[in-house]
C-alpha cells in the first residue's frame, strides 16, 4: 500500500485525513457504489485462503500459506496493474469463512480463493457467488481450467479435430478437475469422461462427494464403467489433475489418432514426460521445466482486470471462455506448434486480450455495472 | 502492495511462486515464529473498523468508513514506513466483530482499530488483546490518550504544577475519555474527576455503563458530586472529549492558577477557542487552525514502528506512558510556550523517538519477542 501523493503540508492532511476525508465519507454513505471510484475497491482484490490445500503441499495452515499468497499478490500487481492483498484466515468451518470472507469484503472489488480443500471449496465459492456482488473466482478450480482450455482449443487446432467431435477423459476429479470438466461442457466438448479412484464415474451410481454425483450426471454419454485403462481405450485427450503415476504408456498406446496429454499432478506428473513424449502428438504438464506449462498465472490477472475495469458483479461462465479464446488466440498460427500451444507469461498482450474479451462478455450478459470509455457505442 | 522485486524471468516467477514458495511455506510451518521474518507479517498492520463512529460522522456503515481507514493506512506509511492495510467490516455485532479479526490476524503484526462505537469498542479491544499474540491498539482511544499526556506534560511545565499535584476535570466519559483518565491514573495524577450527562460520576452509584463505574471506582478521590460547572471549582486542567457549548466562560473563571483547557470536541469544540483564549494560560484543542493541534497522528506511526521492530505480543500501558514522554520531549525547553506544547507531525524527530522509548519499555516489561541490535547489550 503505497501513497500515491506524500503529504506534506498541514493542508495535504487536512484533505487525506481528518477533516476533509469526511466529505468523501458522505460522498459515499449518501451513493454506496460511489465506493468504487472513491476507494481502493476500484482495483484492490483479497487473495484469500484458510491454509488447507497449498500447492502440493496440503493442510499447512494460514500462518506458512502466506508465502503463496503474497507471490499471487506481486503476481496481480506487476502483470496487471492490480492491486491485491494477501488474507489468510485461521478458520476451516466452512460456514465462518464464508460468513469472514462476506464481512472483509467491503474493502474489496473481487475476492480471488486460493488453496481452499475439496469439496470445501466448492460450497463457499458457490455461496460467495450468490451472497456478494463482486467477483469471487476460485483460482484452483477456473484458472486453471481456463488456460487447460485455452491449451486444448490450440493443441486440436494442430490435430485438426473440432471442439464437439472429441472425447476426453480426465482423472483426479477434485477442484481442478471438476472445473474443468464444467469448462469443457460449457466448451462445447460432448464426450467427456470422469475417472477418479473408483473408475469412470457414471450416473445412475451414488458417490459420496455431491460434486462426483453432479459430474457423473452431465458426463460419461457412453455410459462406459472401468479404470483409466479400460475407458482411455480411443480417447483423444487425456487431462490428469490427479497423481503420480496414474497415466501407463500402454493407456497412451490405446488412444486414438495423434493423443493430446496434459499431464499435471503437481509436483509430480501422472506420467513422466520423457516416458509419454514419444508416444503423444501434444505433451502438456504444470511445470516450467517443460514446454506447454499450463500455469494459471496466465489467467487471473487479466482476468479480474477485465473484471474490475468493468466493475463486473461476478466472473461467469462466458466470461471464463472468453479468457480461454483470448489466451489461446495470443499464439498465432504461425507460432503454433506441438510445443507451443500456450503463450508465455511474459507475453505483454496476454492481459489486455483477456481484459477485452472478458469485458465485451460481461456487458453482453450484463454483468458489468460500467461500460469503460472503448467499449462504449458512440465510440 | 508494491513488490520489491520485478519478476522478470521464468527463474524469477518459479522463485516467487510455485515451485520455489514451497520452501518458505515449509520454513514456516516447522516454525511458525518465522512468519515474522518470511512474510508481510514483520511489518503489517490492519487499520480495522466497523465503520459505527466514523470521525464525528457517526454509524456511517463499513464502505462510507473506508476513505478514513486508506487515509491512516497512507500516514503509515509515509511517517513510519509501516505497511498498513484498511479493512472496514460488513457487522455491528461485538462477538462477530472479535471473531472476524482473530480469523483474519494470521497475516499482521498489528491490529489497529478505529472508529468503532463505545461502549463495543472496549469489549472488543480488550477480548481481543487477550486472545491474540500480536500489539492491539484503539486509536481512538489510546492514541487520543497518549497524545493528551504529551500536551500535558508539557503544559504542566510551563505553569510549573507537578502531575501529582493536579486536579483534572475530564468531560466526555466514551472511548477517548476513558482512554485518557487511565492514562492520568498511570501517569500519576491522583485528583481527577470524571464528567459525563449525569455530572460528576461518584463512586458507589450505579450506572448503565460498566466503564463508568470503572471509572467512578478509581476517580474523584474527594467523592465531589454535580454538575461540571460545579466540581471544576478550583481545578488546574480541563481535558473535553464531549460536545460543543458543554465548557462556559465563567466555568474557566472558577479554575485555579493559570488554567490548562484541552477543549477537544469533535468537530466543534466544548467552547470556541476564540471566547476561551482570554482567561486560559495553555489552550489546546483537536483542530489544525488553532495552535497545540491534540492530533493522534502523532502516536500512531512511531507506536506501531516500536512495536513492529521488537515484535512486541502487546502495546501496554508502559509503552503507552513512554510514548507520551518522547512525544512531550521533542519539544526542547526552549521551544516550549504556551502555544507551542505538542510538536508538529512533520517533526522527523517524533517516529525515531517513540519507537525507541517503545522499544525500550516493551523490553523492560518483557513482551518484545526480538531485541533490535540497537538495544542489545552487547552494542
Amino acid at each position: 500500500m503505497m501513497p500515491k501523493m506524500p503529504i506534506k503540508t498541514r493542508e495535504d492532511l487536512s484533505k487525506v485525513y481528518t477533516p476533509g476525508v469526511a466529505k468523501v465519507c458522505m460522498a459515499i454513505h449518501d451513493n454506496p457504489s460511489s465506493a468504487f471510484s472513491l476507494t481502493i475497491k476500484r482495483n484492490t482484490v483479497a487473495v484469500v485462503t484458510d491454509g488447507t490445500a497449498v500447492l502440493g503441499l496440503g493442510d499447512i495452515g494460514p500462518e506458512a500459506a502466506m508465502p503463496v499468497m503474497e507471490g499471487k499478490a506481486m503476481l496481480f500487481k506487476q502483470l496487471a496493474g492490480v492491486d491485491a492483498f494477501p488474507i489468510s484466515l485461521a478458520s476451516k468451518d466452512t460456514e465462518e469463512l464464508i460468513r469472514t470472507i462476506k464481512l472483509l469484503s467491503p474493502a474489496f472489488g473481487g475476492i480471488n480463493l486460493e488453496d481452499i480443500s475439496s469439496p470445501r471449496c466448492f460450497e463457499i465459492e458457490e455461496r460467495l457467488k450468490r451472497e456478494l456482488d463482486i467477483p469471487v473466482f476460485h483460482d484452483d478450480q477456473h484458472g486453471t481450467a481456463v488456460v487447460v482450455l485455452a491449451g486444448l482449443l490450440n493443441a486440436l487446432k494442430i490435430v485438426g479435430k473440432p471442439v464437439d467431435g472429441i472425447r476426453v477423459v480426465v482423472t483426479g476429479i477434485g477442484a481442478a478437475g471438476a472445473a474443468i470438466l464444467k469448462m469443457l461442457l460449457a466448451a462445447g466438448v460432448r464426450d467427456v469422461i470422469a475417472v477418479d479412484r473408483e473408475g469412470a464415474l457414471c450416473r445412475g451410481e451414488s458417490y459420496p462427494n455431491p460434486m462426483w454425483t453432479w459430474v457423473a450426471e452431465r458426463t460419461n454419454p457412453q455410459m462406459k464403467r472401468g479404470a483409466l485403462s479400460d475407458v482411455i481405450e480411443g480417447a483423444d485427450v487425456f487431462i490428469g489433475v490427479s497423481r503420480k503415476g496414474v497415466l501407463k504408456v500402454e493407456d497412451i498406446q490405446k488412444m486414438g489418432r495423434d493423443p493430446i496429454v496434459f499431464t499435471m499432478a503437481n509436483p509430480e506428473p501422472e506420467i513422466e514426460p520423457e516416458l509419454a513424449e514419444p508416444h503423444v502428438r501434444v505433451l502438456a504438464t504444470g511445470r516450467s521445466d517443460y514446454p506447454n506449462q499450463i500455469n494459471n498465472v496466465l489467467c487471473f490477472p487479466g482476468m479480474f482486470r477485465g473484471a474490475l475495469d468493468c466493475r463486473a458483479t461476478v466472473i461467469n461462465e462466458e466470461m471464463k471462455l472468453a479468457a480461454a479464446w483470448a489466451i489461446a488466440s495470443a499464439v498465432s498460427d504461425k507460432e503454433l506448434n506441438d510445443q507451443y500451444i500456450i503463450p508465455s507469461i511474459f507475453n505483454d498482450k496476454i492481459v489486455p486480450l483477456i481484459r477485452k474479451a472478458v469485458i465485451q462478455a460481461a456487458i453482453e450478459t450484463n454483468v458489468a455495472r460500467r461500460i469503460p470509455p472503448e467499449f462504449r457505442e458512440d465510440n
